[in-house]
């Protein structure tokens, strides 16, 4: 799953944060051994205690349950508690979108994000990932984080000596923060930015992905998240993932191309004048750089590849990867 | 649902709104005599055809079959074609959450947001909403079009000669619309504003919503809806409503007695310097209405009870309310 998400071009997610979990696994605070079970539930909703282990692993095995009873039921949903970080969110959809379902994935994570009116970060950036197989288009797949950017992109912003636009982030006053230095120390804004802009429904969005996570599965939820990289004890992250089959309301192939045709009309759309290119379909991007990867291999920029080699020297295994031709 | 709506404080999806459903009628675009019925399905998942009939009727049934089957099987939804507006989509997502359940209500709208990168108006404003039971809380229930604001609230702000906040609309060539007249010509954007400040996300959430509704339910969708309230043919409009029953994973009363914690942690944080008040739990607001309008009723504009009593007049139907004291 790593390196899916390398290959879609989200190197935030992919193997750049493999030494980030063997830290947790060599603290003790996640257990790579342990194998997620089931804990409860109704046919079409299934929960899983994933036992501390890999949130990659147990989040596959829960989307699998609820593909399987989807097929039964026309709609079914798994919950985990006791989880960790399963990477990027849009992987479980697509599996779903694979097999000709809808599917939902939905995570909380660490707290970064202030709500409206308030000055202290207490919700995660709580993604919502969907994906659906639409035809020409390939699959549809929205993947995103409820917060108006990533933790991520202020770095970047500060290794790029960038000012930051309003709506991005807060300072530790409260204020909008224009430096990433100012962000980096205060809270992300929710999607729509402050009240004025609709801030309140990126916050009621975050709030909502953790009512159907961390609340529903009986983990950790809110402020009282562990990091999801902090070694000072596990994070205990809810994760729920909802499957529906289109085919359970209408005959077979009738969604997928009535979404192959929206798409069309959308993308065909005129643009306004400042647009990079013509309207995306959402998960088109990561679509592009993952065939690019199917010709040029995933690009790892230096600094990652050698974390990656020395961890590789660390536990006797070698990187592999051929030299770039 | 009308009156529940005014009392709510939302006029805008209230009893203003009955002299459009009865052109609608009187027109013979919407039936009002016609009620839903079962048209496919598996246990989980049930297809309606409303058969242009009361968007509100049928949105009621439909969330009362999905109530009744998410308590055997944990989880269950209903999707609804050739329906109508159905006023506020929180009313559908408190009523399973009355029941103790949460409930999540979709609807797809008229076209009258761009698209980012589109300088046309090609889907809906598409309104989420989400309850659940919150202890002292009463219900969370967030209730939220997909767009940054709605249009009524540019058409308030012609009436009061304001500017616009750049991230609300653009105008008909695609520019930041900073005029209500510029934008009521243009388009609204999608929650989150520009491709800048996450607009994207505004735009996939608008599409996910019309994909779970109109395209899963085999009505209308994106920009081949006839406005809701013109007379120039039905809507065929798609609504999708998902109940949890969380007592399905845990012991009955856990989730709510954990949302109520949660909720209590946010509303406590400590404020930016120019909060209005204090952190709110998603609402908030409209159940303060519906509390005041316990005591002195709902209140109605001028125009809007005029239009009213002129509707009962034309119809031999006395306006039902007494004098305010």
């Amino acid at each position: 799953m790593l390196v899916a998400s390398d290959r879609r071009g989200i190197a935030s997610h992919g193997t750049a944060r493999l030494p980030n979990y063997i830290a947790l696994i060599e603290a003790g605070v996640m257990d790579p051994a342990a194998r997620p079970v089931v804990d409860g539930g109704r046919p079409a909703l299934t929960r899983f205690d994933a036992r501390n282990g890999w949130g990659h692993h147990a989040g596959r095995v829960a989307m699998d349950a609820a593909i399987e009873a989807a097929g039964q039921l026309g709609l079914a949903a798994a919950t985990i508690r006791n989880t960790n970080h399963f990477g990027i969110a849009g992987w479980y959809a697509l599996r779903a979108a694979a097999a000709g379902l809808i599917g939902i994935s939905l995570s909380n994570t660490s707290p970064l994000v202030a709500p409206t009116r308030a000055r202290q970060p207490l919700i995660g950036t709580n993604p919502i990932a969907l994906a659906a197989p639409a035809g020409r288009f390939g699959s549809f797949c929205l993947d995103m984080a409820t917060s108006t950017i990533p933790r991520g992109r202020i770095e970047v912003a500060a290794r790029r000596g960038e000012l930051l636009p309003v709506g991005w982030a807060i300072d530790s006053e409260g204020r909008a923060a224009t430096t990433p230095e100012a962000a980096l120390d205060g809270a992300l804004h929710p999607l729509g930015g402050a009240e004025a802009t609709g801030g309140h429904k990126g916050y009621g969005l975050a709030l909502a992905v953790d009512l159907l996570t961390g609340v529903l599965a009986g983990a950790s939820f809110g402020p009282n998240i562990v990091g999801l990289f902090s070694t000072d004890g596990p994070s205990d992250l809810g994760q729920t993932f909802i499957v529906i089959d289109p085919a359970a309301v209408d005959a077979a192939g009738a969604f997928e191309a009535r979404l192959e045709r929206y798409l069309g009309q959308l993308v065909a759309a005129p643009t306004v004048p400042d647009a990079p290119g013509r309207v995306l379909v959402p998960g088109e991007p990561e679509a592009d750089a993952e065939r690019r990867s199917d010709v040029r291999g995933a690009m790892l920029d230096t600094v990652h590849a050698e974390r990656l080699i020395e961890l590789g020297d660390r536990y006797g295994i070698a990187f592999p990867v051929a030299s770039p031709a």
